[in-house]
């Protein structure tokens, strides 16, 4: 999982049917210090993160293992809004 | 999911089975301010897209859930066309 | 997908199991402009793709969803001989 | 799979069902001496992994196989802690 | 997949449970002449390949279906021990 920060909304009308109702959001990865910053994506949200959250994302196929009935085409979600991180070595891009 | 803007059609006669009738897309990624442009990549559409729109990507394997009876082989589908972005911070590569 | 040109043959006669009659060849993806080159890969051909073949490429785990009966470990497909793309707008690199 | 040293830990109230019970920590991969760095990420452990020890981690959807009753939305899992490397060629990254 | 060479062991004794058994080597990558080194990586062999062989991986969750009763979770597999690799165009990167 990546740690990253909610940043805003997308709203898209026209969709591929299964993926009504459910909420998207536009997620900042966290900076490294050494690495090129990653893009901005989206992901989406069930646990009710908003903008400034500091979140916990799975992405991948796996992210869409949410449901364990069906399998939605979704690559990213928030699996968590994080209370605290305690990175003891590293560069402090936990 | 990844933003993107769909850029042209592409065409392949001979496929493998199962594919016959999909539509595939030329699709370039929105460019981030800080990161290496991607490169387009092509992806299934069966919500109406068109060149000019602006889409919302799956990438990977979850592209292939887009029917519950069977996986297809195909590592990119279009889930929707975006009305609005809204980034309250960041780049603005939403 | 990706696009790319099949540049090769590999051959590996000590397989895993289930491997036995696929036929592998060496993929270049196409070169974008402004990305750095992405390096060579191997994709397995079940329509009959050969050297000089422009060509789409499934790639990762649905690569593996060829056949509904089983999956295979095999993490890039060639789905299609391409006849034609059609970029209006982008790099031209579709 | 890849080389890390866990070097945080992580915690998040508010999560995905499913998820709760699950321990996440900060793992930093290896460095490469002629790659980037990468960055941080976040995997989940079941063996005892704990700040300090170098671990093997699996990334991407094969990580949330790791139960055979149920899949779970996570994209990486520590599956071993590492008692020793031999590398007899390249880069001495291992 | 990609080309790569085995170049070392790696042990850990305490690990996921389902992986004990499991034989682990180190794999260095193939470098491109044009994209920057990609770091090396811990595959599953079950085929006997050992230091200095020239191999074949699949990467990412495609790895983990190498048993078709249960999946593993593991992100990379050797596939085959490569006899001969002839490529007619491209930059020799096969």
């Amino acid at each position: 999982m990546i740690v990253g920060e909610v940043v805003g909304n997308i709203w898209a009308t026209r969709k591929e049917d299964g993926l009504t109702g459910l909420k998207f959001l536009v997620v900042q990865p966290e900076a490294s210090l050494s690495a090129s910053r990653p893009s901005n994506f989206i992901a989406v949200d069930r646990i009710g993160a908003g903008v400034g959250d500091k979140v916990m994302v799975t992405r991948g196929s796996a992210a869409s293992y949410m449901d364990e009935n069906k399998t939605l085409p979704i690559d990213a979600l928030i699996i968590g809004i994080i209370d605290a991180v305690e990175v003891e070595r590293g560069e402090g891009n936990g």
